[in-house]
Protein backbone atom coordinates (compact mmCIF):
# COMPACT_ATOMS: atom_id res chain seq x y z
CA UNK A 1 0.00 0.00 0.00
CA UNK A 2 1.53 3.37 -0.96
CA UNK A 3 -0.70 5.77 1.36
CA UNK A 4 1.00 8.23 -0.51
CA UNK A 5 -0.89 8.09 -4.09
CA UNK A 6 -4.13 8.77 -2.11
CA UNK A 7 -2.62 11.39 -0.37
CA UNK A 8 -5.32 14.54 -0.78
CA UNK A 9 -5.91 17.72 0.91
CA UNK A 10 -9.28 19.36 0.30
CA UNK A 11 -9.42 23.20 2.33
CA UNK A 12 -12.84 23.74 2.70
CA UNK A 13 -15.42 26.46 3.95
CA UNK A 14 -18.13 25.27 6.67
CA UNK A 15 -20.53 28.21 6.40
CA UNK A 16 -21.79 30.22 8.88
CA UNK A 17 -23.02 27.66 11.69
CA UNK A 18 -25.99 25.82 10.42
CA UNK A 19 -24.73 22.01 8.95
CA UNK A 20 -27.43 22.59 6.82
CA UNK A 21 -25.18 25.60 5.16
CA UNK A 22 -22.83 23.35 3.91
CA UNK A 23 -22.26 22.74 0.28
CA UNK A 24 -23.07 19.34 -0.83
CA UNK A 25 -19.42 19.08 -2.22
CA UNK A 26 -18.24 20.01 1.42
CA UNK A 27 -20.67 17.29 2.58
CA UNK A 28 -18.68 14.60 0.57
CA UNK A 29 -15.43 16.08 1.53
CA UNK A 30 -15.83 15.75 5.23
CA UNK A 31 -17.92 12.03 4.46
CA UNK A 32 -14.71 10.66 2.74
CA UNK A 33 -12.21 12.11 4.69
CA UNK A 34 -9.43 10.48 6.63
CA UNK A 35 -8.43 13.17 8.76
CA UNK A 36 -10.33 16.48 9.31
CA UNK A 37 -8.51 19.55 10.62
CA UNK A 38 -11.44 22.24 12.25
CA UNK A 39 -11.44 25.49 13.69
CA UNK A 40 -13.31 26.92 16.86
CA UNK A 41 -16.07 28.39 14.75
CA UNK A 42 -17.14 25.06 12.88
CA UNK A 43 -20.60 23.42 14.26
CA UNK A 44 -19.38 20.12 16.53
CA UNK A 45 -22.18 18.10 15.14
CA UNK A 46 -21.22 18.60 11.60
CA UNK A 47 -18.32 16.06 12.88
CA UNK A 48 -20.54 13.53 12.96
CA UNK A 49 -21.00 13.32 9.52
CA UNK A 50 -17.32 11.86 9.01
CA UNK A 51 -16.09 8.12 9.10
CA UNK A 52 -15.97 6.50 12.42
CA UNK A 53 -12.28 6.11 12.18
CA UNK A 54 -11.10 9.17 10.75
CA UNK A 55 -9.12 11.44 12.12
CA UNK A 56 -10.58 14.94 13.73
CA UNK A 57 -8.13 17.18 15.12
CA UNK A 58 -9.52 20.64 16.94
CA UNK A 59 -6.52 23.53 15.45
CA UNK A 60 -8.83 26.00 16.46
CA UNK A 61 -7.76 29.49 17.75
CA UNK A 62 -9.40 32.20 19.40
CA UNK A 63 -8.20 35.85 20.13
CA UNK A 64 -5.16 35.80 22.31
CA UNK A 65 -5.84 32.16 23.06
CA UNK A 66 -3.94 30.66 20.19
CA UNK A 67 -3.73 26.58 20.20
CA UNK A 68 -1.57 25.95 17.10
CA UNK A 69 0.89 28.17 15.39
CA UNK A 70 -0.15 28.31 11.44
CA UNK A 71 3.11 26.86 10.82
CA UNK A 72 2.31 23.34 12.94
CA UNK A 73 -1.40 23.13 11.09
CA UNK A 74 0.50 23.56 7.74
CA UNK A 75 2.72 20.64 8.79
CA UNK A 76 0.17 18.60 10.22
CA UNK A 77 -1.78 19.12 7.00
CA UNK A 78 1.05 17.60 4.64
CA UNK A 79 2.67 15.43 7.33
CA UNK A 80 -1.18 13.54 8.02
CA UNK A 81 -2.56 13.39 4.39
CA UNK A 82 1.07 11.86 3.72
CA UNK A 83 0.20 9.10 6.61
CA UNK A 84 -3.22 8.99 6.38
CA UNK A 85 -4.74 10.20 2.68
CA UNK A 86 -7.29 13.02 2.57
CA UNK A 87 -6.87 15.72 4.89
CA UNK A 88 -9.75 17.94 4.85
CA UNK A 89 -9.05 21.40 6.39
CA UNK A 90 -12.30 22.38 7.49
CA UNK A 91 -12.46 26.26 8.56
CA UNK A 92 -15.62 28.06 9.68
CA UNK A 93 -17.33 30.59 6.41
CA UNK A 94 -15.43 30.58 3.30
CA UNK A 95 -11.86 29.47 3.50
CA UNK A 96 -10.41 32.65 1.33
CA UNK A 97 -12.16 35.44 3.37
CA UNK A 98 -9.91 36.28 6.51
CA UNK A 99 -9.29 33.05 6.72
CA UNK A 100 -5.98 31.87 6.23
CA UNK A 101 -6.70 29.22 3.68
CA UNK A 102 -5.09 30.68 1.07
CA UNK A 103 -1.46 30.77 2.87
CA UNK A 104 -2.85 27.05 3.91
CA UNK A 105 -3.00 26.33 0.06
CA UNK A 106 0.60 27.90 -1.08
CA UNK A 107 1.97 25.75 2.18
CA UNK A 108 0.50 22.35 0.20
CA UNK A 109 1.42 23.00 -2.99
CA UNK A 110 4.92 23.11 -2.13
CA UNK A 111 4.51 19.08 -1.97
CA UNK A 112 3.51 16.56 -4.31
CA UNK A 113 -0.11 16.59 -2.88
CA UNK A 114 -3.37 17.50 -4.94
CA UNK A 115 -4.82 20.14 -3.38
CA UNK A 116 -8.66 21.44 -3.96
CA UNK A 117 -10.62 24.15 -2.68
CA UNK A 118 -14.28 23.94 -1.60
CA UNK A 119 -15.79 27.30 -1.26
CA UNK A 120 -18.29 27.77 1.59
CA UNK A 121 -21.07 30.32 2.78
CA UNK A 122 -19.35 33.28 3.89
CA UNK A 123 -21.02 35.06 7.45
CA UNK A 124 -20.09 38.42 6.34
CA UNK A 125 -23.39 38.09 3.71
CA UNK A 126 -25.06 35.63 5.35
CA UNK A 127 -25.38 36.70 8.97
CA UNK A 128 -26.98 39.76 7.69
CA UNK A 129 -29.04 38.10 4.91
CA UNK A 130 -29.92 35.63 7.72
CA UNK A 131 -31.12 38.59 9.87
CA UNK A 132 -32.75 39.73 6.84
CA UNK A 133 -30.40 42.47 5.55
CA UNK A 134 -29.52 42.51 1.89
CA UNK A 135 -25.55 43.93 1.63
CA UNK A 136 -27.03 45.32 -1.67
CA UNK A 137 -30.59 46.50 -2.84
CA UNK A 138 -31.65 48.24 -5.68
CA UNK A 139 -32.12 52.07 -5.62
CA UNK A 140 -30.10 52.49 -1.64
CA UNK A 141 -26.16 51.18 -3.08
CA UNK A 142 -24.06 49.97 -5.72
CA UNK A 143 -22.24 47.19 -3.03
CA UNK A 144 -20.78 46.44 -0.01
CA UNK A 145 -17.54 46.57 1.65
CA UNK A 146 -16.11 43.88 3.94
CA UNK A 147 -13.02 45.05 6.03
CA UNK A 148 -11.28 44.21 9.47
CA UNK A 149 -10.93 46.92 11.18
CA UNK A 150 -7.15 47.03 11.86
CA UNK A 151 -3.69 46.37 9.53
CA UNK A 152 -1.76 43.21 10.29
CA UNK A 153 0.22 45.72 12.85
CA UNK A 154 -2.66 46.52 14.68
CA UNK A 155 -3.05 49.74 13.32
CA UNK A 156 -6.99 51.44 12.35
CA UNK A 157 -7.11 50.41 8.84
CA UNK A 158 -7.15 53.71 6.75
CA UNK A 159 -9.87 51.99 4.56
CA UNK A 160 -12.14 52.52 7.28
CA UNK A 161 -12.28 56.20 6.70
CA UNK A 162 -12.30 55.90 2.83
CA UNK A 163 -15.44 53.50 3.64
CA UNK A 164 -17.18 56.36 5.92
CA UNK A 165 -17.49 58.50 2.86
CA UNK A 166 -18.62 55.18 0.48
CA UNK A 167 -22.15 54.42 -0.69
CA UNK A 168 -21.35 51.08 -0.05
CA UNK A 169 -22.65 48.83 2.75
CA UNK A 170 -19.76 48.47 5.29
CA UNK A 171 -19.35 45.46 6.60
CA UNK A 172 -16.65 45.06 9.51
CA UNK A 173 -15.66 42.24 10.90
CA UNK A 174 -12.87 41.90 14.78
CA UNK A 175 -14.15 45.39 14.80
CA UNK A 176 -15.58 45.76 18.46
CA UNK A 177 -12.75 46.85 20.48
CA UNK A 178 -12.42 49.76 17.31
CA UNK A 179 -16.06 50.58 17.41
CA UNK A 180 -15.69 54.00 18.86
CA UNK A 181 -13.08 55.38 16.24
CA UNK A 182 -15.06 53.86 13.84
CA UNK A 183 -18.21 56.01 15.19
CA UNK A 184 -15.90 59.05 15.36
CA UNK A 185 -14.72 58.40 11.77
CA UNK A 186 -18.25 57.91 10.01
CA UNK A 187 -19.52 61.16 12.67
CA UNK A 188 -16.87 63.40 10.87
CA UNK A 189 -17.79 62.03 7.23
CA UNK A 190 -21.29 63.73 8.26
CA UNK A 191 -23.37 60.15 8.72
CA UNK A 192 -24.54 60.19 12.50
CA UNK A 193 -27.69 58.99 11.61
CA UNK A 194 -26.57 55.79 9.43
CA UNK A 195 -28.10 52.86 10.74
CA UNK A 196 -25.87 50.41 12.34
CA UNK A 197 -26.08 46.95 13.24
CA UNK A 198 -23.95 44.49 15.19
CA UNK A 199 -24.61 41.23 14.94
CA UNK A 200 -22.80 38.23 17.96
CA UNK A 201 -22.46 34.67 17.27
CA UNK A 202 -24.85 35.36 14.06
CA UNK A 203 -26.41 32.63 12.69
CA UNK A 204 -25.72 30.43 16.07
CA UNK A 205 -28.70 29.91 18.70
CA UNK A 206 -27.20 32.36 21.19
CA UNK A 207 -26.84 34.96 18.31
CA UNK A 208 -27.25 38.82 19.82
CA UNK A 209 -28.04 41.68 17.93
CA UNK A 210 -28.40 45.42 18.49
CA UNK A 211 -29.48 48.13 15.80
CA UNK A 212 -29.55 51.89 15.86
CA UNK A 213 -27.44 54.81 14.31
CA UNK A 214 -23.84 56.09 14.12
CA UNK A 215 -24.75 58.73 16.78
CA UNK A 216 -26.28 55.57 19.26
CA UNK A 217 -24.48 52.26 18.46
CA UNK A 218 -22.23 52.62 21.68
CA UNK A 219 -24.76 53.17 24.02
CA UNK A 220 -27.08 50.53 22.81
CA UNK A 221 -24.15 48.03 22.47
CA UNK A 222 -22.98 48.63 25.81
CA UNK A 223 -26.30 48.11 26.98
CA UNK A 224 -26.77 45.13 25.30
CA UNK A 225 -23.60 44.10 26.40
CA UNK A 226 -22.08 42.92 23.08
CA UNK A 227 -19.34 40.71 23.07
CA UNK A 228 -17.00 39.19 19.97
CA UNK A 229 -17.24 37.70 17.77
CA UNK A 230 -19.10 40.50 16.11
CA UNK A 231 -20.17 41.93 12.54
CA UNK A 232 -20.73 45.79 12.23
CA UNK A 233 -22.77 46.38 9.15
CA UNK A 234 -23.22 50.05 8.50
CA UNK A 235 -25.08 51.12 5.67
CA UNK A 236 -28.99 52.65 4.65
CA UNK A 237 -29.75 48.66 4.03
CA UNK A 238 -30.03 48.01 7.90
CA UNK A 239 -33.17 49.91 7.93
CA UNK A 240 -34.48 47.08 6.12
CA UNK A 241 -34.24 44.42 9.22
CA UNK A 242 -37.58 43.84 10.51
CA UNK A 243 -36.88 44.87 14.27
CA UNK A 244 -35.10 48.04 12.83
CA UNK A 245 -37.85 50.37 13.31
CA UNK A 246 -38.71 48.94 17.48
CA UNK A 247 -35.03 48.21 18.17
CA UNK A 248 -34.49 52.02 17.54
CA UNK A 249 -37.49 53.68 19.18
CA UNK A 250 -36.56 52.02 22.07
CA UNK A 251 -33.16 53.77 22.15
CA UNK A 252 -34.71 56.74 21.65
CA UNK A 253 -36.27 55.59 25.20
CA UNK A 254 -32.98 54.47 26.32
CA UNK A 255 -31.41 58.00 25.84
CA UNK A 256 -34.45 59.55 27.39
CA UNK B 1 -57.93 20.21 0.74
CA UNK B 2 -56.73 23.90 1.59
CA UNK B 3 -53.54 24.46 -0.14
CA UNK B 4 -53.14 27.81 1.20
CA UNK B 5 -52.42 26.31 4.78
CA UNK B 6 -49.26 24.47 3.19
CA UNK B 7 -48.30 27.75 0.98
CA UNK B 8 -44.27 28.22 1.71
CA UNK B 9 -41.80 30.61 -0.35
CA UNK B 10 -38.17 29.66 -0.49
CA UNK B 11 -35.92 32.19 -1.62
CA UNK B 12 -33.04 30.08 -2.29
CA UNK B 13 -29.77 30.83 -3.94
CA UNK B 14 -27.64 28.57 -6.36
CA UNK B 15 -24.37 29.59 -5.82
CA UNK B 16 -22.28 30.09 -8.85
CA UNK B 17 -23.15 27.06 -11.36
CA UNK B 18 -21.57 23.62 -10.59
CA UNK B 19 -24.53 21.99 -8.82
CA UNK B 20 -22.27 20.83 -5.53
CA UNK B 21 -21.78 24.50 -4.77
CA UNK B 22 -25.54 24.43 -3.64
CA UNK B 23 -26.03 23.72 -0.07
CA UNK B 24 -27.61 20.79 2.23
CA UNK B 25 -30.75 23.09 1.98
CA UNK B 26 -30.81 24.32 -0.91
CA UNK B 27 -31.03 20.59 -2.45
CA UNK B 28 -33.47 19.49 0.21
CA UNK B 29 -35.54 22.89 -0.73
CA UNK B 30 -35.37 21.61 -4.19
CA UNK B 31 -36.35 18.16 -3.70
CA UNK B 32 -39.73 19.02 -1.66
CA UNK B 33 -41.08 21.69 -3.87
CA UNK B 34 -44.07 21.90 -5.77
CA UNK B 35 -43.28 25.21 -8.05
CA UNK B 36 -39.56 26.33 -8.97
CA UNK B 37 -39.17 29.35 -10.49
CA UNK B 38 -35.85 29.65 -11.81
CA UNK B 39 -32.74 32.24 -13.37
CA UNK B 40 -30.72 31.93 -16.51
CA UNK B 41 -27.69 31.71 -14.27
CA UNK B 42 -28.46 28.48 -12.87
CA UNK B 43 -26.97 25.24 -13.84
CA UNK B 44 -30.22 23.22 -15.60
CA UNK B 45 -29.00 19.78 -14.31
CA UNK B 46 -29.97 21.16 -10.70
CA UNK B 47 -33.48 21.18 -11.71
CA UNK B 48 -32.93 17.08 -12.54
CA UNK B 49 -33.52 16.95 -8.58
CA UNK B 50 -36.95 18.31 -8.38
CA UNK B 51 -39.95 16.36 -7.89
CA UNK B 52 -40.92 14.55 -11.61
CA UNK B 53 -44.58 16.81 -11.27
CA UNK B 54 -43.17 19.71 -9.99
CA UNK B 55 -43.32 23.02 -12.45
CA UNK B 56 -40.48 24.23 -13.53
CA UNK B 57 -40.44 27.59 -14.58
CA UNK B 58 -37.60 29.78 -16.27
CA UNK B 59 -38.48 33.39 -15.39
CA UNK B 60 -34.40 34.60 -16.39
CA UNK B 61 -33.52 37.60 -18.22
CA UNK B 62 -30.00 38.34 -19.39
CA UNK B 63 -28.87 42.22 -20.05
CA UNK B 64 -31.21 43.93 -22.37
CA UNK B 65 -34.17 40.79 -23.46
CA UNK B 66 -36.20 40.85 -20.44
CA UNK B 67 -38.56 37.93 -20.20
CA UNK B 68 -40.39 38.60 -17.06
CA UNK B 69 -40.83 41.64 -15.84
CA UNK B 70 -40.10 41.60 -12.13
CA UNK B 71 -43.70 42.68 -10.71
CA UNK B 72 -44.90 39.44 -12.93
CA UNK B 73 -42.08 37.24 -10.92
CA UNK B 74 -43.49 38.92 -7.57
CA UNK B 75 -46.92 37.82 -8.41
CA UNK B 76 -46.15 34.25 -9.83
CA UNK B 77 -43.94 33.38 -7.03
CA UNK B 78 -46.87 34.18 -4.54
CA UNK B 79 -50.10 33.08 -6.66
CA UNK B 80 -48.54 29.86 -7.56
CA UNK B 81 -47.56 29.54 -3.42
CA UNK B 82 -51.20 29.99 -2.77
CA UNK B 83 -52.18 27.47 -5.56
CA UNK B 84 -49.77 24.99 -5.93
CA UNK B 85 -47.29 24.98 -1.97
CA UNK B 86 -44.18 25.03 -1.60
CA UNK B 87 -42.16 27.85 -3.78
CA UNK B 88 -38.74 27.75 -4.52
CA UNK B 89 -37.15 30.89 -5.88
CA UNK B 90 -33.91 29.78 -7.40
CA UNK B 91 -31.45 32.13 -7.97
CA UNK B 92 -27.79 32.40 -9.24
CA UNK B 93 -24.84 32.90 -6.37
CA UNK B 94 -26.42 34.83 -3.64
CA UNK B 95 -30.05 35.98 -3.66
CA UNK B 96 -29.45 38.95 -1.47
CA UNK B 97 -26.07 39.89 -3.51
CA UNK B 98 -27.55 41.88 -6.67
CA UNK B 99 -30.34 39.45 -7.25
CA UNK B 100 -33.29 41.34 -6.17
CA UNK B 101 -33.99 38.58 -3.70
CA UNK B 102 -34.62 41.11 -0.73
CA UNK B 103 -37.42 42.68 -2.97
CA UNK B 104 -38.87 39.73 -3.77
CA UNK B 105 -39.11 38.51 0.67
CA UNK B 106 -40.41 42.31 1.03
CA UNK B 107 -43.03 41.56 -1.82
CA UNK B 108 -44.39 37.90 -0.09
CA UNK B 109 -44.13 39.34 3.14
CA UNK B 110 -47.39 41.12 2.40
CA UNK B 111 -49.22 38.07 2.05
CA UNK B 112 -49.85 35.64 4.97
CA UNK B 113 -47.32 33.00 3.85
CA UNK B 114 -43.95 31.43 5.09
CA UNK B 115 -41.00 32.92 3.51
CA UNK B 116 -37.50 31.90 4.07
CA UNK B 117 -34.20 32.84 2.86
CA UNK B 118 -31.13 30.47 2.16
CA UNK B 119 -28.02 31.61 1.31
CA UNK B 120 -25.84 30.89 -1.47
CA UNK B 121 -22.44 31.18 -2.51
CA UNK B 122 -21.39 34.36 -3.82
CA UNK B 123 -19.58 33.99 -7.59
CA UNK B 124 -18.30 37.49 -6.57
CA UNK B 125 -16.10 35.46 -3.87
CA UNK B 126 -16.19 31.71 -4.98
CA UNK B 127 -14.90 32.66 -8.98
CA UNK B 128 -11.82 34.44 -7.86
CA UNK B 129 -11.50 31.79 -4.96
CA UNK B 130 -11.91 29.23 -7.74
CA UNK B 131 -9.21 30.63 -9.76
CA UNK B 132 -6.89 30.38 -6.72
CA UNK B 133 -7.21 33.80 -5.80
CA UNK B 134 -8.37 35.06 -2.54
CA UNK B 135 -9.89 38.36 -1.82
CA UNK B 136 -8.45 38.79 1.20
CA UNK B 137 -4.96 37.84 2.21
CA UNK B 138 -3.18 38.76 5.35
CA UNK B 139 -0.22 41.72 4.83
CA UNK B 140 -1.66 42.99 1.44
CA UNK B 141 -4.71 43.83 2.25
CA UNK B 142 -7.40 44.27 4.99
CA UNK B 143 -10.49 43.72 3.01
CA UNK B 144 -12.46 43.52 -0.56
CA UNK B 145 -15.09 45.30 -2.41
CA UNK B 146 -17.88 44.71 -4.57
CA UNK B 147 -19.62 46.69 -6.52
CA UNK B 148 -21.78 47.42 -9.83
CA UNK B 149 -20.01 49.56 -12.22
CA UNK B 150 -22.90 51.87 -12.61
CA UNK B 151 -25.69 53.66 -10.15
CA UNK B 152 -29.47 52.69 -11.32
CA UNK B 153 -29.54 55.87 -13.55
CA UNK B 154 -27.00 54.49 -15.42
CA UNK B 155 -23.86 56.69 -14.68
CA UNK B 156 -20.48 55.34 -13.17
CA UNK B 157 -21.08 54.66 -9.36
CA UNK B 158 -19.27 57.50 -7.86
CA UNK B 159 -18.07 54.86 -5.25
CA UNK B 160 -15.49 53.24 -8.06
CA UNK B 161 -13.62 56.68 -7.87
CA UNK B 162 -12.97 55.78 -3.98
CA UNK B 163 -12.29 52.23 -4.65
CA UNK B 164 -9.68 52.95 -6.57
CA UNK B 165 -7.88 54.83 -3.54
CA UNK B 166 -8.46 51.66 -1.27
CA UNK B 167 -6.17 49.12 -0.06
CA UNK B 168 -9.34 46.91 -0.76
CA UNK B 169 -9.16 44.28 -3.64
CA UNK B 170 -12.34 45.59 -5.65
CA UNK B 171 -14.50 43.00 -7.72
CA UNK B 172 -16.67 44.51 -10.55
CA UNK B 173 -19.87 43.32 -11.74
CA UNK B 174 -21.35 43.71 -14.87
CA UNK B 175 -19.05 46.37 -15.62
CA UNK B 176 -17.40 45.53 -18.95
CA UNK B 177 -18.91 48.29 -20.85
CA UNK B 178 -17.37 50.37 -18.12
CA UNK B 179 -13.64 49.19 -18.33
CA UNK B 180 -12.01 52.30 -19.71
CA UNK B 181 -13.38 53.79 -17.40
CA UNK B 182 -12.84 52.21 -14.79
CA UNK B 183 -9.02 51.96 -15.83
CA UNK B 184 -8.54 55.73 -15.57
CA UNK B 185 -9.97 56.10 -12.63
CA UNK B 186 -6.82 53.65 -11.40
CA UNK B 187 -4.77 55.27 -13.61
CA UNK B 188 -5.25 58.76 -12.03
CA UNK B 189 -5.11 57.38 -8.35
CA UNK B 190 -1.37 56.14 -9.26
CA UNK B 191 -1.94 52.69 -9.68
CA UNK B 192 -1.35 51.66 -13.62
CA UNK B 193 1.00 48.56 -12.21
CA UNK B 194 -2.15 47.14 -9.80
CA UNK B 195 -2.73 43.73 -11.13
CA UNK B 196 -6.43 43.30 -12.78
CA UNK B 197 -7.89 39.78 -13.42
CA UNK B 198 -11.23 39.49 -15.87
CA UNK B 199 -13.28 36.54 -15.33
CA UNK B 200 -16.12 35.40 -17.91
CA UNK B 201 -18.58 32.76 -17.13
CA UNK B 202 -16.66 31.84 -13.97
CA UNK B 203 -16.87 28.13 -13.04
CA UNK B 204 -18.69 26.89 -15.90
CA UNK B 205 -16.55 24.72 -18.60
CA UNK B 206 -16.65 27.49 -20.95
CA UNK B 207 -14.83 29.95 -18.49
CA UNK B 208 -12.47 32.43 -20.01
CA UNK B 209 -9.94 34.62 -17.95
CA UNK B 210 -7.25 36.92 -18.48
CA UNK B 211 -5.03 38.99 -16.22
CA UNK B 212 -2.64 41.74 -16.41
CA UNK B 213 -2.09 45.36 -15.20
CA UNK B 214 -4.27 48.14 -14.91
CA UNK B 215 -2.64 49.56 -17.62
CA UNK B 216 -2.37 46.62 -20.29
CA UNK B 217 -6.00 44.89 -19.48
CA UNK B 218 -7.73 46.87 -21.61
CA UNK B 219 -5.63 45.36 -24.94
CA UNK B 220 -5.46 41.86 -23.25
CA UNK B 221 -9.60 41.53 -22.79
CA UNK B 222 -9.89 43.09 -26.53
CA UNK B 223 -7.20 40.34 -27.50
CA UNK B 224 -8.94 37.74 -25.83
CA UNK B 225 -12.68 38.61 -27.09
CA UNK B 226 -13.87 38.51 -23.27
CA UNK B 227 -17.41 39.65 -23.13
CA UNK B 228 -20.35 39.50 -20.59
CA UNK B 229 -21.17 38.45 -17.73
CA UNK B 230 -17.91 39.04 -16.73
CA UNK B 231 -16.30 39.67 -13.32
CA UNK B 232 -13.39 41.91 -12.50
CA UNK B 233 -10.86 41.83 -10.05
CA UNK B 234 -8.41 44.64 -9.05
CA UNK B 235 -6.05 44.16 -6.31
CA UNK B 236 -2.48 42.78 -5.30
CA UNK B 237 -4.07 39.26 -4.69
CA UNK B 238 -4.59 38.95 -8.18
CA UNK B 239 -0.74 38.20 -8.19
CA UNK B 240 -1.35 35.01 -6.35
CA UNK B 241 -3.39 34.01 -9.27
CA UNK B 242 -0.89 30.77 -10.81
CA UNK B 243 -1.49 31.62 -14.55
CA UNK B 244 -0.22 35.31 -13.43
CA UNK B 245 2.91 35.77 -14.04
CA UNK B 246 2.92 33.38 -17.54
CA UNK B 247 -0.27 35.81 -18.82
CA UNK B 248 1.52 38.74 -17.58
CA UNK B 249 4.53 37.80 -20.02
CA UNK B 250 2.75 37.12 -22.89
CA UNK B 251 0.94 40.65 -22.62
CA UNK B 252 4.47 42.22 -22.04
CA UNK B 253 5.00 40.25 -25.75
CA UNK B 254 1.78 41.43 -27.13
CA UNK B 255 2.70 44.97 -26.61
CA UNK B 256 5.98 44.22 -28.69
Amino acid sequence: MTAYRKSKISIVGAGPGDPELLTIKAWKAIQQADVILYDALVNPSILEEAKENSHKVYVGKRANRHRYPQEVINQMMVQMAILHGHVVRLKGGDPFIFGRGHEELEYARQFDIPVDIVPGISSCIAVPELCEVPLTRRGINTGFWVMTATTSSGQLSEDVRLAANANATVVILMGMRKLPQIVDLFTVAGKPELPVMIIQNGSLPNEKKVSGTVRTIIDQAEAAQMGTPAIIVLGEVVKLEPEFARSALSQIELIK
